[in-house]
């Protein structure tokens, strides 16, 4: 491939500016366009040189991009954005509401079959890199249970759900997993847990002047669904260390199977897929750009429609072709 | 898919024995015969009803099974089976010498794409599992390190030369991974690594009686490629302690991928894969099972050929459905 994959990227937040970032470390693509709802003048990418457009002039680009990322959110953005611009790009997107996922898939689907175009939703680490692991362990050891450990991060749900509560100026919580519960798992158990089992809540919150922090704490503690199934601790600090402290935004987690074989069953094994990242954001972008030239690949091939992390041959990830990565990396 | 897939077992030694174990715990296979070089009555399955035959009967089977699982070696077995079969069956094997997978992928390719048939070839863990990861992550952090670790398990390779030293009359090796240099690693060290800084060589040796213990050990730990490289402990124990101790089969090891992203590559990723497998053969055979099921889904799809774990989507691993897979592991 000598000539480089032209990328257009829509929505420029962290996501976007992880994608811009990883384009530059993959000498096979190139940042065509970035796209934007807002002032195109008013967006800073890392690179200069980088073309911003207004978003209504996608269309004068239709043949200019080879692959179209959407870094838009999964609550309001992308379903209407995915099966929108699959009717003219090949698309990449990090659709994450779980719930939805089929009804989102079949939307993209006929509007890239229709077309013609190829794309690949719900790419990142969960849902993506985990739910590969969660096949891959279970096609190979039927017979076990698979856990999903997420944290140390920053869940922007939860964080959101803190900062609604009466009294609170500002807040972030991180999703903990509990140590001792990944011990047993490790260590040959195969114990029913369930999500408040294996994850604490920390929050740390500011708090509006006057307002009364023993209720605040009372509030958040009992919230149905985020935080009443949880061992939930709640800080109160001030705004500085909050923006000192807690701008960061890590993440990471595991999906461990702990599976069984033998004829009575007596081998267990212990499959386990971590992730340690420092920056959530930039690595989601990196999954979505070795994504993006998979894409590309492919629509060339002639494969179109909607596509998951469990359709794509791991090949098609890679800018080395098959004889080298047959060489090299099996 | 209600009717069974039916596999047929080439070789009956450990991994053959644990194929057998992994078709009785999916339930959408069913095992068709075992065929073998030895006397067939002299083979005991696990479950009485399997048909063995000897080898020169396999051809009566072309049309009865859906796909053969080669369970032989790759010194001497597979470089000749693989290909012969690929000629009249879907195949899998676990050829696993590294240096001549291209050369094996190319023969089988041949004889698969002539036959109209689907072989994967080079499939267990690594080959195989560790090798996706190794693909995966550099994929998706173009910028980083990658480290392979293996153990702690019985290196099958290493024991044979041990057995080879003059006054030797039994003995094993294990590989042991070194932790100090996992930790440096997990904790966001990019170092390099020599094969023998990341792995120690333990040895237990039973000596022939009035053999020299100082000569072997010394014969040991100076062998060129296999030891003198290495941090090698050598023990002396009985034939019973041999037995008694040392004749299970676990295995494991790594994959870590510690890569950066962001605008100065100040954002650090750690990915790691890990498998702590209690028996290596029936866990592998656990992932040849499941590449069986593939093989036989790609061929009715007209997927003809050789194929490696880079080139399988991972649904077609599955039993389920698209449709549950996005539902379910997604």
């Amino acid at each position: 491939m000598t000539e480089k994959i032209k990328v257009g990227i829509l929505g420029y937040g962290n996501i976007g500016r992880g994608v811009e970032l990883s384009v530059l470390q993959n000498h096979d693509m190139e940042l065509a366009a970035v796209f934007t709802r807002r002032a195109p003048e008013s967006i800073k990418t890392v690179s200069e040189s980088v073309k911003v457009l207004h978003i209504d002039d996608i269309y004068k680009y239709k043949d200019l991009i080879n692959v179209l990322i959407l870094c838009g959110g999964s609550a309001t953005d992308l379903p209407e954005q995915g099966p929108k611009y699959a009717a003219a790009f090949n698309c990449v997107d990090s659709f994450d509401t779980h719930a939805k996922i089929p009804e989102y898939f079949n939307s993209v689907n006929e509007a890239a079959l229709l077309s013609g175009k190829t794309a690949a939703i719900s790419i990142g680490w969960d849902p993506g890199l985990f739910s590969m692991n969660r096949l891959l362990m279970e096609a190979i050891l039927p017979q076990g249970e698979s856990y999903t450990f997420w944290g140390r991060g920053v869940s922007q749900g939860h964080s959101d759900a803190i900062r609604h509560v009466k009294g609170v100026k500002n807040g972030i919580q991180y999703t903990i997993p509990v140590e001792s519960a990944i011990d047993r798992i490790r260590k040959g158990e195969q114990p029913y847990l369930t999500t408040g089992e294996k994850h604490l809540r920390e929050c740390f919150v500011v708090a509006e002047d006057g307002a009364d922090k023993t209720e605040i704490e009372k509030a958040i503690k009992n919230m149905p669904n985020y935080f009443a199934d949880y061992n939930t601790v709640v800080h109160f600090i001030s705004e500085d260390e909050l923006i000192k402290n807690h701008s960061r935004m890590p993440h990471g987690g595991r999906v461990i199977r702990s599976g069984d074989t033998g004829e009575n069953n007596d081998m267990r094994h212990i499959v386990e897929f971590s992730l340690k990242l420092e920056s959530n954001p930039e690595f989601t972008a990196s999954v979505l750009t070795a994504y993006a030239r998979a894409v590309v690949k492919l629509n060339r091939e002639g494969r179109t429609g909607a596509l998951t992390v469990f359709d794509i041959p791991l090949g098609y990830l890679s800018p080395k072709s098959p004889e080298e990565l047959r060489k090299e990396l099996l």
